[in-house]
């Protein structure tokens, strides 16, 4: 039986959408709801009592949009509201434990960097599970607290020294220890792709969280019997809580396609 | 007839301590109500609306605690949602417009800089009240989006290459232009104070929003002879919408002093 229903994803705000844009590309027939909190985002740096409300509101915009599976395309969220995930009535994948299993696969010398916000190190989320699943594991990890305004600025080239400099001073820790894996855990961090490889080198493998939650969508789609088996391209509608000058250019340097400001639509997620 | 109440002052979040650090130096005797609106900060890449949402609640806020005078200690406010203030039972000093006639009483070339963040610049708040007293004088804006999560960073060590290096970038187009005078039009820059003026050189002025501001609420309060005239020091109390781990640190980076993060108090804004 498919099941025609859309994949329902949120993020504190457009960061996300690199993890829209993972599910998309594997899964180009499902139909899409994206949800970005952009009227409090960011998330990242508030208490955990704030950011399990805010989750709880933002599944039940989904909700009502009749999804059949919703993604928690938020590190923050993933790592600090998880719980919320037992009150929903639908399947539930977030983008943490994913990743953790993709970077306990790759790492050889058992030594991973886990590069993300504040609240996402300070819950210890990607640890204790690295932990669980591989107890030797060597784990260092480093608050990239400026990088989500630089990628939001754009600034993100390769060639640009203060984005070389500030990125370096983050993975400085991971660099010396010697990580060969790097989980980028933070849905904004996969733009800086390019500046990060080159600072740590050939050798070391990055995770990106969308890549693996991805797979994990289809997964769980297919076991249940609900993937869309239509032949269209599927629909993808954008929603948020709010409507800014510079949505456009932040979504396209997130999603790395265009989408018409026109067509996404602002909803008061605080009435939730 | 002197008045006990307190003043009012609020701000998207920790920023506007730099305003009442200020005022609290030029006023000790005045007790304080400083609200913080941490749980939806920033407000300065958000929409019109949204803002002017925002500061109709954190003005609602203060006036349920019987402020004499409120102090909106916020760039982006002061710029975008200075309507609100047509509404209030009580006066209302915004930031742009205090430090914009000090601006214009110290530029002898008739070039002055502008940094703030995109809202504020796209406001044109600044720019056109600046025109409006001195029509021939040339504006240079500048958004030094970067420059307040580089702040709530800690990094701000004048001899720190990535701080340089960005706030550089941000000031290029005024050094260019040869402004002699430079508003600081976000309540967190005056703690950049010593990396600005190091790259504008000695001759140029900087115009810090908070004393602009203190000076304005004085008269102000001196006129409708509402200056408290107890010889005690006053009381200061702090709210914030959201408590996070941050907050000592942040707090005590803007407001120079520190504060017992027990003594804070969290209010739920989103309900008034």
């Amino acid at each position: 039986m498919a099941d025609a229903r859309a994949i329902g994803i949120f993020d504190s705000g457009l960061g996300g959408l690199t993890v829209a844009k993972e599910i998309i590309k594997l899964l180009p027939n499902e139909n899409i709801v994206y949800f970005g909190d952009t009227g409090r985002v960011p998330y990242g740096t508030r208490s955990r009592e704030t950011i399990v409300k805010y989750a709880r509101q933002d599944e039940k915009f989904l909700l009502n949009k009749d999804v059949k599976l919703i993604v928690a395309a938020c590190g923050t969220v993933s790592s600090v509201a998880s719980d919320t995930a037992k009150e929903l009535p639908v399947p539930f994948i977030e983008v943490v434990s994913h990743s953790v299993k993709s970077a306990v696969k790759a790492t050889k010398n058992k030594k991973i960097g886990i590069l993300a916000t504040s609240a996402t190190i300070a819950s210890g989320s990607h640890k204790t599970q690295i932990k669980k699943l591989l107890p030797d594991c060597e784990v260092v990890e480093s608050s990239g607290t400026l990088l989500v305004p630089l990628v939001e600025e754009g600034w993100t080239d390769v060639c640009d020294n203060v984005v070389y400099e500030t990125v370096r001073r983050y993975l400085e820790p991971m660099i010396k220890a010697g990580v060969d894996t790097v989980i980028l855990g933070c849905t904004h961090f996969p733009v800086l792709t390019q500046v990060i490889s080159k600072i740590m080198g050939q050798g070391v493998t990055l995770i990106n969280m969308g890549t693996a939650t991805a797979l994990a969508v289809k997964e769980c789609l297919k076991l249940s019997d609900a993937l869309n088996d239509s032949n269209n391209k599927g629909n993808h509608s954008y929603f948020v809580s709010d409507k800014t000058a510079s949505f456009e250019k932040t979504a396209s340097v997130l999603l790395n396609e265009n989408i018409d400001g026109n067509t996404v639509e602002q909803v008061d997620i605080n009435s939730l």
